[in-house]
């Protein structure tokens, strides 16, 4: 309460507290009075109505409003099983692929080359969100024809993203993970739907999502019964131009802290330029992270999107062979692979 | 170019240009060596392909990737007709109402009170995106339905947001103009699906959306042949607590001078406090804005949302007799209305 | 407290705040237990100290750290007497002048011509800080002699920067009021020297400070016994580019809700073009400033420094008369002027 | 220039640019015209003053104003030499003590105890930045005597920040490396200062700094001739809550790629929360930081500053061994020492 407030302000918030089938208990001190709540299942609101009632300095909130996302729900790490990879345990995990889907060429060349060094999820848009209407849009369901043709000669599983409600279903048939994209973070009818759908969804961080409102999108997803949700740290907007995003890797400590899902690290679009994803790969693995996503094409420059971010077929073989070095004394474990490129796509990378 | 690029380094850019069938000029000073083009319809991937090619130091764009919106297509301002009401012109338009529509004794209250002060278009969600899927969702088609009474008793035309794609055509079915909220500034198919309804669509700034981006939203509207469209200017994020969002006014002029389309600012959601929206709507007015749209509730301790933020229908009279005042001396016109809050509603004013 | 948290963390908690000197009070719920901490003089550090205690959740402060810069503390609003001119009350009182001293006769022109306009206070910068040091730095003590001579001819009171705790004693002995600029506001030697020299100090907000920090910076000003202190909102770095800086009028009543110091805004600084100077300024008035900070120069085209931002004299006098015809609705004054430039200074003005 | 721009508009610029000494080229294309600059030493407000002229739709700046700290002046990484300590090589230099010099016993036992973790370099602050003017400011000179006793019984160099330029001789007269805090990194005058003692100076990255401010404000010390500079990354302020502050480690990368000098990360401050701590010291190496700062406290519950953050002797050994053993694979070097806290301090630790 201010140092104003009168007895009867106290009054006020008790008894609107008791409307709302609250009991607030109040403190008095020299210099301040102070009401608290304590219970299960109070309102989001609260304490933006309490701020602004007469009397009232300052509200504090104390407790969550996420709650199957929270450790305190489910004490031990979630693992998320996509066919024969398991996302959130000892194995780091690097999914890898294109940024968009161009052409059955270049799925499948890349398809192969990533499985060779190592990787064990297939990445590829099919449906792209480009901020210009005049930008490629994606190859839509063609794309992910490719994407299962891919996963066919393989065995790689495939993610990719749904941006819409409506898509759902169509991207569900073909993809063995639905991705949710940073800018749909906070995409309320996306996140139900493709919690409806009971697949594996990776939910993206928001460009300037806190980690809070993170999780609660997390929640949207479980809510519908589906808790099969991995995190995706993809760098937030700040005020350093140098780099299309900056990517927040104490979030990944965080993160497991406070949630038993498994969180993933995106340091292609967390940085925004090639020469930096292999070092923020190594410091992801470092600083916990229990898969990564990154971005690879056969031939950069002429890539329809995001070119400058994607690693070639041979420096992402090398960019594994980081990965397998530094795991070792750190206890975790990176899929075997050959950092050289298979025969065919050799003339292809820089 | 870089200050240690070869002729090679240059020629290479120059033969990248070419084949994406693009000219590039080469002006070469003592200390450094530059390479412009210039034309129309390339990518707008194109500084980023080019900044990562060998001998580049960096590359700067120049021009804009949204047209429909700009000046330059369409120099002389845009209004946007709704019922009898303009947009755009030299009336500020206030639009006013509940946050949420909670009820019909609420939703009807306010249009008549909102109506008497001076509101000339009635405003309510009945799709609420929350952060939490805990907090109350809005009553859907249901809150509709009351706001269309609430038109027909009052004249007044409706305002309401639309959150999916599959949602655009009944939200359509009832309301005047389809809102897109911050949170959705970048939700494309749903940018798509507003501009073919070709109803008029009044546009959200995104949380942490620069201009560029809210113009090429716009221009997502406008590719789809709909140019009925109003930006709003609702807050941004920054590091400041004491406020929910940043109202960030220097952003009706620069939008007014880079477009010909209508801006309107919302000092409810751009500050997120009661009482600072009847200063920061007077500052809306002087500095240009063509419209507020501004949360109204009868009784806003007891709102089911944003309470906190939503002026009484006293305090509402009070903002709209300070805009009029103000009005003058700035050769705008507000419409009149009554300070005093009808007889019925006056009992629950503060 | 966590949900598993022990009695035996509890009581660590307790203990560890009796140490302290401090008492806490248990309140045990359902699935929370709150710990209340109620007194003064408690250290800054203890939410931090307490946080990292085993069991604990999450702490809030609910108190704040400045006091003599607080409303609680002096409920009446602070007028700051400069010469003749009083800041803080129902006056909007203009500051006006180049950002950078250049020479005696682009001061002696300014001066009068914004005298003739209706300024009360003269402003110009001796001392600069600049981004890059080879970048103009001001003309030091000869560019205080100009500001006197300034003064001297038109009566107007001074103010300019100081940059550092040495040089407070010399620009105290020119200005009647010292500036401290955003970069500055947490430069605590220098707060300290300025709170010494018992001049009023005007205060500018940090490119990205909050309102708590600028109410603590103020207070190391207050700390030394001088409370003349100003507020100045100068525009806050956010992730627009289209501005320098995003001015934050909100800003404004938020700080004349928690102090009683004046609080005046800086159209100039805060948006970098000056053709958003006047809409801002106006905006400025609207939101209740008690005071504008404005840069004009004779011929911003030559500016040593800021020339983009500032104004011409004919466009100084524009935004003046419209400054005069807003404030007279809004209960305010503005000192008379002539929108005239004087004869001798016509040919310069865009 | 703008689209509708004339020839006489080209005409005003070329002319404005020829005043300057400087000369423009015209490119005409079929929408657009578009003016190069190319030459050395014009002025940096350069972009914002052709900006504003008529006929002008944008300016953008292509080359950097900084020079000796940039990779093109001297492509060879820089070695700052502190006694026997190299920074800026192969090796990892650890640096850690308290956040403030407390007491004799604490800052004896600290420095012994990170002696025998491996550190190679003693921190300490005596001169404290601190929000409120009521914290704990530090013990000043008393705190530089026992900082430097520390020295002569362990042989570890000191690192201490220093304020304000006043200070500068005194603080050289005991460090080995001056440290600039984040909020003085645009104090220019004491850079300036801190340059002229030709002492090595460790500058830290402002709170909402770019790295083009920070090389710029490195610069400001080099331009005294000091080349002695060493970068710190400590985290910048975004809007997540959960950390103090976010350690932007795509910024090592960045810098080693744009200047020669070192750059070393503190994951102290830039996460405010001790268990975090460990694996962002892991990432920073991992990411190829040429060391570390790390905030060490015997007993950092009851620290006057910054507790919350601080290792204790026995986790900040266990981060030693974590980081000797990352070291390897990445053929980096990490001075050896036990993960056995000393006897004496062994109680202590948590």
């Amino acid at each position: 309460m201010a140092s104003d407030s009168t007895d009867e302000h106290v009054d006020g918030i008790v008894r609107r507290l008791g409307e709302m089938g609250l009991s607030g208990h109040t403190s008095k001190g020299a210099e301040r009075t102070v009401i608290g709540v304590i219970g299960v299942g109070f309102p989001n609101e609260l304490p933006e109505i309490i701020e602004v009632m007469p009397g009232v300095d300052h509200v504090a909130r104390i407790t969550k409003s996420w709650k199957h996302a929270s450790r305190e729900f489910k004490p031990t790490d979630t693992i998320v099983k996509v066919r024969d990879v398991e996302i959130g345990g000892n194995e780091l995990v690097v999914m890898a692929g294109p940024c968009s889907v161009e052409s059955r060429e270049q799925v499948l060349e890349t398809a192969h080359a990533v499985k060779a060094a190592g990787a064990r999820i297939m990445r590829g848009g099919a449906f792209k969100p480009r901020t210009s209407p005049y930008s490629f849009q994606g190859l839509g369901e063609k794309g992910l024809e490719l994407l299962a043709e891919a996963r066919e000669q393989t065995g790689l599983p495939i993610i990719t993203e749904v941006m819409e409600p409506g898509d759902v279903s169509l991207v569900a048939a073909y993809s063995d993970i639905l991705q949710i994209g940073a800018r749909n973070m906070q995409n309320f009818p996306l996140l139900k739907e493709a919690g409806r759908s009971q697949k594996p969804v990776m939910l993206k961080r928001g460009m300037a999502g806190t980690i809070d409102e993170w999780l609660n999108a997390a929640e949207y997803i479980m809510s519908e019964k589906n808790f099969q949700v991995i995190l995706c740290e993809r760098g937030i907007r700040t005020f350093e131009t140098m780099v299309r995003n900056t990517l927040d890797l104490s979030a990944v400590p965080v993160v497991k802290r406070l949630s038993h899902l498994p969180v993933v690290a995106d340091p292609s679009h967390g940085t925004g330029k090639w020469y930096l994803v292999k070092p923020l790969a190594l410091a992801s693995l470092a600083v916990g992270a229990h898969g990564l996503i990154v971005e690879v094409h056969p031939n950069p420059d002429a890539a329809l999107s995001d070119g400058p971010q994607s690693l070639t077929l041979e420096s992402f073989a090398s960019m594994m062979d980081g990965l397998r070095t530094l795991a070792e004394p750190l206890e975790r474990i990176v899929a075997p692979g050959t950092s050289r490129v298979p025969a065919a796509f050799a003339q292809v990378a820089v």
